[in-house]
């Protein structure tokens, strides 16, 4: 492994844990391909000229094109889900552990389609492909900055509709996704309830994000909003980039998608350095603080200040359908729901599932919840996602 | 009531919640005293001299002086811990709902302490007395700002012994306190151990500052820290304050105290102003993120930037007894020790207290556990302490 390789992978365990990097079992290796759209309009009612995504594919769509499962990305991941680009990669996509031959998402069997979602937040990593305030507005040349329209999760699951469409989808097997990818999943039932057999949101938001999410999320564009390099989102000409504000972005996110256990494991009370006591100077700290802080610092390069803060804008605006209630807008939705929270995860609490869980079988839904074990946090839903994988194999057989 | 006082209560309804503002009960009103010694040596070997703490005292020290009990301050709080200092106050003291003639903490047969920390967050509060890197230096005539020594939880609790010895007081019949309170706490019956004979960690740390907690605590400091008018910690004679760090970092501390229940039923999903929809403009927000914000520019006026840095690092330094180990830390202890955790808590984890009185069981001492139940987050150890009243009634009679 080259010191580069090892520094993503460091830099991955932080973010994403440890996950088996011996695991990859994709016949081949996987490509980022590109989808492009000439004109979309957003929920908003504003048009983004030129919309382009990124999309994978695992396995093969059939003749009926009814074997399709649907995979939505989290806040700060990518449609790279399952398989490697090259031998030589560090680690293979997030979710590799239940994608591939035989596995829960079984390539052999489903075509499994992942996408970048619009102002993805890797704007300026190479295997991303996206649309946002980083893009050359047609209109000017220039980068649409905070000029780019506010979009919402219902925006994302709109555009991968046109993407199944281009791929010749007919329905979906199951809609599946992490975190923010939950969002899309229980929106894809509401929007396109005819298209969806089964919707599996993991470590799920529920179906709207509540009083305390959306302050949470406002705390996570905080560090951002107050860097003076933001300068009002007009930074793409700049020498200077809001990258220290990004960096303590990062930083609460990552926090927050952890728990005790994780963190006592992986750096105790250890001090970053031996022999400097954080009681003796102010330079001295803590293995934890020095841990994610260089964490962040690699991963901001990567990332983009505005898409992150519209990311956060999307993730508060989130209720099921854009309706005036959650129980309006689960109304449509005729998919077969298996809801997956994490026990230990304190951003996205096992109760939003359990409430979601409880309305949709209220009103007649078929609606299932199992948790995946562990003391990681959040994060479990991505690290730890193939302890419940033969309950999601079994869910697709029902 | 005056519009003054309209805002005040508002930024404490935030704050703490709304705490039964007609139980004031103690008879007469309360004052603020002073604590002084003319030299103390810290945790870390350094002096600070001339150091002055604020205090109250509620009841009558009794002639043998075992009567009394001692209250430690959480985080953002200070020794207004029950009483008004005058008729029109908004609010009386914090826990006045448990403290008075009657109450749990009886004025009529306890004696009650409360001191302002070391250090304390409301520097510039008038009704604070505080020693810190925001008093004046004896050697230099100037601000100590960070050149202040970095104290612990320990020196606040040696502070606190040196008050108790000077007001008479031989036996402790109960030390108590919230939140960071409660880390005094502990430290008071390991450090003093045949002075204290109860312990009542309130919404507990538990026994160390974990990992989790560490970089929680710098989460919280990292705006203070990337605020340029911070300047090293160097503005107490500059025009621009880091005040834009400092409340965006009371942020933090008010959404990590808080949880969903209570931020469904205060703000819901409300925009902050009718007719204007976060999905339209970015100047557009949520009544949430506009009334944390609000709340957090009136509290940043009283409270000190670099005051707030310290308290971070004195919690994160905390491990009981300053020792290799908690089993080792908690072996002096020889009090009761009833924790009280908040059901609902998302900060300090239930899971902490239960670590703890497990291990003090271990090691033979009583130990017990009770919950406070409610939906309001961490600070329910402050709004609803009431509802433990008589557990903590029947605790100090055993």
């Amino acid at each position: 492994m080259t010191p580069i390789q090892k520094v993503i992978r460091f830099i991955f365990s932080i973010f994403f844990g440890s996950i088996g990097l011996q695991c990859f079992a994709l016949d081949g290796l996987v490509q980022k391909q590109t989808f492009e759209m000439p004109s979309y309009q957003t929920i908003g009612g504003k048009t983004i000229k030129n919309l382009k995504v990124g999309f994978e594919t695992y396995g093969t769509l059939n003749a009926k094109g009814d074997n399709a499962i649907m995979v939505c990305h989290f806040f700060s991941g990518n449609s790279h889900a399952a398989g490697k680009y090259k031998d030589s990669d560090a680690a293979p996509g997030y979710w590799d552990s239940i994608i591939g031959p035989g596995k829960p998402y079984d390539t052999e069997k489903y075509f499994i389609i992942a996408s970048d979602s619009l102002v993805n937040l890797g704007a300026n990593d190479p295997s991303v492909v996206t649309t946002g305030p980083a893009s050359i507005n047609p209109d000017t040349g220039k980068p649409y900055a905070m000029s780019f329209p506010i979009v919402t999760i219902q925006d994302f699951v709109r555009v991968q509709k046109a993407l199944a469409d281009k791929l010749g989808v007919k329905k979906l097997a199951a809609v599946t996704g992490a975190s923010m990818g939950s969002l899309q999943t229980v929106e894809w039932a509401a929007m396109f309830p005819d298209m969806v057999e089964r919707i599996i949101p993991v470590i799920p938001g529920g179906l709207e994000a509540g009083a305390f999410l959306i302050e949470e999320a406002q705390i996570w564009a905080n560090p951002i909003l107050s860097d003076p390099n933001w300068n009002g989102g007009n930074y793409y000409d700049k020498a200077d980039k809001p990258l220290k504000g990004l960096q303590q972005s990062l930083q609460v996110v990552t926090i927050n998608s952890r728990n005790p256990g994780w963190s006592e494991r992986t750096f105790s009370r250890n001090w970053s350095v031996a022999g400097k006591n954080p009681l003796d100077d102010w330079q001295n700290t803590f293995a934890i603080v020095e841990g994610i802080e260089r964490a962040s610092v690699a991963r901001a390069k990567i990332a983009d200040a505005n898409h992150f803060l519209y990311l956060v804008r999307a993730n508060q605006l989130f209720r099921v359908g854009n309706a005036n209630s959650v129980e309006e807008g689960i109304k449509p939705i005729k998919a077969k729901a298996l809801f997956i929270p994490a026990s230990s995860d304190q951003l996205l609490l096992p109760e939003y599932s359990k409430r979601a869980v409880a309305l949709l079988k209220k009103q007649g839904n078929a609606a299932e919840y199992v948790e995946i074990p562990g003391d990681g946090g959040h994060i479990d839903g991505i690290t730890d996602i193939a302890k419940v994988g033969e309950q999601i194999k079994a869910f697709l057989n029902r």
